[in-house]
């Protein structure tokens, strides 16, 4: 019988789906992208984009890395992007950007997939113009308040959309939840969470058996730490995105007010060069024993970032029961507790992947997808 | 240092409320509404919207029960509208509406707090009169697929807004999330829950120390459970709950595409009368066979909702694993992992308290405030 079902429900769903399309078929949504950065989430917002291209119309008009550029009056194939990228001219960030020119009727979007300061730097700038901006970046709006707020008076400026949702649990529901709870009245009372997918991971992962290096060796094999390890041990991805989540719950917050705990050895601090595999070792024994300590209390150790409305910020390793909730995220995935007067009392709670290049892209075009569905409303504005 | 930090962060929050403010006063968004049942969700949404007034400028211009009506060319104070309630008119639903009148320049808005079926029969009326509805009644698009067809193209025809954040997990994001997954290009794969505040409680608290219809009694008196518990343990609240979720996944599944598995002993189900609490003593051995056997086996009973993308959809007590994701639900709290083509491998995962009259008159709530907050740009269109 459950086959029968199965065909009926597959062949309504086709119906659903045709009662759910725009009553007219040029309402296909629309947006004109440039591309910034093809590391690993580049490129798979290159094989997603290519994915999307039943359900929307979104041309790559220009894609560029720190070397070279690629630009188009035409729609770029995604697929033979890369390729033809390793061809294209010398790097130029504004005349990268200079091929969406100024068409009002297709939204122009730049998609920042790089971690770079000085593409960070001009997201303000692109907004005042009328370029929409979808980040995955979080330097624009994840360090000093003063920066944030340049960012958000760009966007009215502008009239343009600031696309945040990769910057924080790449895509899950977690600013958009912060942000609907405000729009309904709630004042957000705390939040709490493992918000960093390469510690999420390692302090899962991390259960005495072997030395705390050997394990940031293979999160290091696997790719889900930063070429430059102390870039995630440090602290300051935690730091950034608590920010951001802060401000999105309505807290202007600086960088200061956050109290870091960085892993990072004092002496591999300073150093021009990533620290060694050996350097790391210096890791293993007080790692130990705070895990030793932890489990003598039946406890366990996670990467953690609270924040509550009476502005106390912190992050940081945390001894946590075995029972708390945000003791029991596991491997890459992101874990937030969100209390608000609405979950005073139970908090909400959001979990999922993270982390990874293939939910970072799709959180990206996500933001462009929503930028393109309502640019007909504009339009006919 | 702490309380200067804080000091320093709420002023700052202050700062960040202006800016993120609309940029005209009389921006505030504005609706009028027509409430419909003063039980306790009605209750509670008179409560919140009277602590919504700095917020919002939502008028209540009527109010309703199966006996009276109260209406008012101006905004009635929803602090006061129960007591005057009592001396109202006789009900008349048409007439309750009809005070709405036809001012396009405010949304109006009918916001269904009753679990009326002939109330839900008006949903797509009013949709297609131009009068959004807000609803915590399932009826309406929990039902035969026919009906929930004509609402969404009643809303289509009428260019109005079905608000139904509150029909299932009482405003928890996940309809908001299934539909976010969609309209980013991605399958819904799979979905599975804890998705009765009721049924949970009752088998998260049914621990084989006293009988299951002790529990039963205690859910009662707590207010956890219907007037009729037949309502709750029947499956029929799960099923309207899984079609509704199953649907905005694009999936137009039938109710008899849904397995259901009654807890109502044959007995007591074509009884007119409410059983007492005697007759539900029925439940306690069979019931009671069913935990030991699950604990035998180290696992625990758990009321579930599953659906997959081949179309089997099933609602009822499922004996899980403790490790199970869904096993771990408490009190009254909804769970709920969902799987996509982006979440295929681990799911993204939304828990917290998903039933109780607070969170569900907050999530008709944002249903209103989010089509008072659009409805500038529909005036200026």
């Amino acid at each position: 019988m459950s086959a029968v079902v199965a065909t009926a429900a597959i062949a309504r769903a086709g119906d659903a789906a045709v009662g759910a399309a725009p009553d007219i078929e040029d309402a296909k949504p629309r947006a004109d992208i440039v591309l910034l950065g093809v590391g690993t989430v580049g490129r798979a917002v290159l094989t997603r984009l290519s994915a999307l291209a039943d359900v929307a119309d979104l041309r790559l008009r220009a894609l560029a890395n720190t070397r070279t550029r690629l630009q188009s009056a035409d729609a770029i194939d995604p697929v033979a992007a890369i390729e033809r990228l390793r061809d294209g001219e010398a790097a130029d960030l504004q005349r990268s950007i200079a091929v969406l020119g100024a068409q009002d009727a297709v939204p122009r979007v730049v998609v920042d997939a790089t971690a770079s300061a000085d593409v960070a730097a001009c997201h303000a700038l692109w907004l005042r113009q009328g370029l929409h901006v979808v980040t995955a970046n979080k330097l624009a709006i994840g360090g000093v308040a003063a920066n944030e707020r340049a960012v958000r008076a760009a966007a009215r400026a502008g009239a343009t959309v600031y696309g945040d949702s990769a910057t924080v649990g790449a895509g899950l529901p977690l600013l958009r939840s912060v942000r609907a709870l405000r729009a309904g009245g709630d004042r957000i009372l705390s939040l709490a969470g493992v918000v960093s997918g390469s510690l999420g991971w390692l302090f899962a992962t991390f259960d005495g058996t072997r030395p705390f290096s050997a394990c940031l060796r293979e999160a290091h094999a696997r790719g889900f730490t930063e070429p430059d390890a102390r870039a995630d041990l440090s602290g300051e991805d935690m730091r950034r995105k608590l920010l951001i989540l802060v401000r999105a719950a309505g807290f202007a917050l600086e960088p200061d007010d956050v109290t870091v705990e960085s892993l990072v050895p004092e002496a591999l601090r300073d150093r021009a060069a990533a620290p060694t595999d050996a350097d790391w070792e210096r890791c293993d024994e007080p790692l130990q024993r705070r895990l030793d300590s932890a489990r003598r209390h039946g406890r366990v150790l996670r990467p953690v970032i609270r924040f509550d409305d009476h502005g106390r910020a912190r992050a940081g390793l945390e001894t946590l029961d075995r029972d708390d909730p945000l003791a029991q995220s596991r491997g890459c995935d992101n874990r937030v507790a969100i209390r608000s007067t609405r979950y005073a009392t139970r908090p909400l709670l959001i979990e999922g992947p993270g982390a990874g290049a293939e939910v970072t892209a799709a959180a990206l075009l996500d933001d462009v997808l929503s930028i393109a569905a309502s640019a007909p409303k504009h339009r006919s504005a």
